[in-house]
Order: structure tokens, then C-alpha cells, then sequence
């Protein structure tokens, strides 16, 4: 049933996984797509068709039990269960996505941080130790590992996204800035900071350029 | 010319970007739509369709010209000028995107650091002052800010970020997991990390539910 969801939809479902979430937390029970509609902003018909893709959940004037929906979401994103994450590169980004609990309580719990500089190996951030680059390989004979972030230079990116596919990896979490070339059962999540950046001084020349 | 331009399209160009300055890095001077599309891995009519948005830049049978295609691109992105950035918020995100040069060699200089915790109050990260938040209105009227970067918890960032726009900024780079409600003259850019994961956690529960 799931195998024909657009992308778009998918990239929705966390938001509506959140503001679930957030009614749970203000004591709301049931909620009508109309009402969803106007806290998301968006309208009631896109809520309507895009929760239809999973068969409902809504039944016809009596809204959607917001705790049911909160939980068939989580599970069709996978937060139902647990993942395993490593962290190439404990420079600053790295060691901040280490340090993020919010991750950890949503299932991914980060075990590994591997770094190529010797001096911050053995170091622990938030209990979690930071291994030599060339022990990875090792690592993951051991160590079942769904998700590795890349948060090194892109020069290296690459190159270190295939190690981690040859150690088993399926699932990378790309922050350096280039497009990975793998093998197509490996899934990327990229996040360009600077071309998120890009999008504002687009508007804001934008706005510039046409003031009236 | 530029006020029917889709946001998909304006999503893409900091991709065309950065491969046209990987191409000039290469000291590739001319490329036809093909070879841009093979490298990109998107169609050459998407290229030309995405490029004849802003006038086209090519020449029939002739190609490209990368660097002046760049230049061009740069310039719609606003990146032929710098901005003026602060950071909301001087936890470990914060002052990891404030350690990023790579923005500043874009144009996007970061100014001045604000946070509630007195005790961050005068330290600096790379030469870059924190401040307390209180101080927040005073530094507005004293300094023109083009874009703000919010790295606060979720349950400050709408009440700030109001701070923020009555203090005359236009345009907020928003890390707080919530949407914020604004005029509709400011630009707001979210990067939801948490977000990001769970198209990831969707992808890998999706492979072990449909393996054959």
C-alpha cells in the first residue's frame, strides 16, 4: 500500500507528526481536518489526501483521533523503533549532533564518533567516544550501524561515504557539501546549511530589487 | 523578469552554483547542457528550462559559459553582497555556525552572538562578541541586520524572533523546531535537523518492511 508515496508526502509527514504531538501535550483529543487546517496552514484538503495515502484514519464528521493518528504516523516514519548512528568527523558540528538529546529520544541513538585527528580520540562527548578514522572498518564488523552522519570536508565525503557502504551502512546523514555518488540501495539525507543560507539573500536581493 | 520564478526553481540554483564553481575549480570553461546534466544527474532540459528563467545564458550548439553562468547565478542569489547575520542563542549550534567561515566567504558575516546565560556575556567566538539577549533592541537600533539565525529552544523562538522583526529584521534563519508566525514581509528559512532524520528512519523502516 505504502510503495506509491510521492516524496512530497513523506517530506510532510514529520510536520504533521509534530503538531500531533503538540495537540497531545495541550490535552486535545480528536481534531477535524479543518481545524488541523488552520494551525498547519495548510488546507484541509491536501491534510485529507495526503493522510489517505495511509489508508484515513479520519472517519467521516467525527475528525481524527489526534494520539491514534500521533502513533500510525510515528510508525510509518519508523519511530517505532530504534536505529544505531555513528558520526564521522568530532570537529563542532559533530560533536553538537552528539550532544543533541532530542535525537536520542526519538529512537536514534548515536554510539560512535570516528575522527582522523589522534588527539581527539578516547574523548568522550556525552559519554559517547570518539574512535580513530581507521578503525572503522573494524567497527563495523562488530557493530550493526543503520545510520552514519558525514559532517567532514567534501573533499573526503565521497570517499568515506563508500567505506561506510562497504562496511554495511545503509542510511547516510550527509552534511558535507556535495552530492554523493553511491549505490542506489543506499539512502542520503543531505543538509546544505549554505544553501538553505542561499534561499534568504535570494529574497532579500529579491526584495531589494523590486521595492515599489 | 524574475517575479514568476518558482521556489523549486530558486531551490535548485545554489546546486547549479556549486557545480559551476566546481567546474571553474577544474578550469573548465564552456559546457553544453549534456555534460551539465550528466555531471548534475538531472535532465538537460531541466537545465535549460531552470536557466532560460533568468534570460538563458546559452548559445545554441555553443554551450555555456561557466564562468560567466556563475557570475550570474551568483548575482540572482544576492551573493555579490555580504550581509550582516546574528545568532540567537549561544549553545553549542550557535557557536558552531558562528565558527564557519564558509560563510563569511559567501557574504554572510556573522556580527554578534545573543544569549540569556550571563555567564557567555563578553566571551567571544572567533572574535565575535556574545551579548545579553536584553540587549537585543538597543544593538537593532544601532545596527542593521539582514538576517538572524535562531538556535533557541522551540518555546522562545516565535516571541524572538517578533523581537526581532519589530526591530527591523527582514529575514530569520530559523534552527527552533516550530514554525514561526510572521508578518508576511519576513523571509523565514527553517532547517528542522530532526526533520531530516526521520526521512531517513522512513527510508530504512520502509526497505525492512518491503524486502522481498
Amino acid at each position: 500500500m505504502e510503495k506509491g508515496i510521492s516524496k512530497a508526502v513523506i517530506k510532510r509527514l514529520p510536520r504533521y507528526y509534530r503538531y500531533l504531538g503538540e495537540l497531545i501535550d495541550d490535552g486535545v483529543e480528536r481534531i477535524s481536518s479543518n481545524e488541523l487546517s488552520e494551525r498547519m496552514q495548510v488546507t484541509a484538503s491536501q491534510i485529507r489526501q495526503d493522510l489517505n495515502n495511509f489508508g484515513g484514519f479520519g472517519q467521516q464528521g467525527y475528525g481524527y483521533n489526534v494520539a491514534h493518528l500521533y502513533q500510525e504516523i510515528g510508525k510509518i516514519l519508523g519511530l517505532d523503533k530504534t536505529y544505531q548512528m555513528i558520526i564521522i568527523g568530532g570537529g563542532r558540528l559533530g560533536q553538537t549532533l552528539a550532544n543533541y538529546t532530542k535525537f536520542e529520544k526519538r529512537g536514534f541513538q548515536v554510539v560512535a564518533i570516528f575522527d582522523v585527528d589522534p588527539e581527539l580520540v578516547g574523548k568522550e562527548v556525552r559519554g559517547i567516544e570518539v574512535h580513530l578514522m581507521e578503525e572503522l572498518e573494524d567497527y563495523l564488523k562488530t557493530h550493526k550501524i543503520d545510520i552514519a552522519t558525514l559532517t567532514i570536508p567534501k573533499a573526503y565525503a565521497e570517499e568515506t561515504a563508500m567505506r561506510l557502504v562497504e562496511g554495511g551502512v545503509k542510511a547516510i546523514w550527509n552534511f558535507a557539501h556535495t552530492d554523493l555518488h553511491l549505490p542506489e540501495d543506499v539512502m542520503v539525507e543531505n543538509v546544505h546549511l549554505s544553501e538553505s543560507l542561499m534561499q534568504l539573500s535570494y529574497n532579500i536581493h529579491w526584495h531589494e530589487t523590486h521595492k515599489s
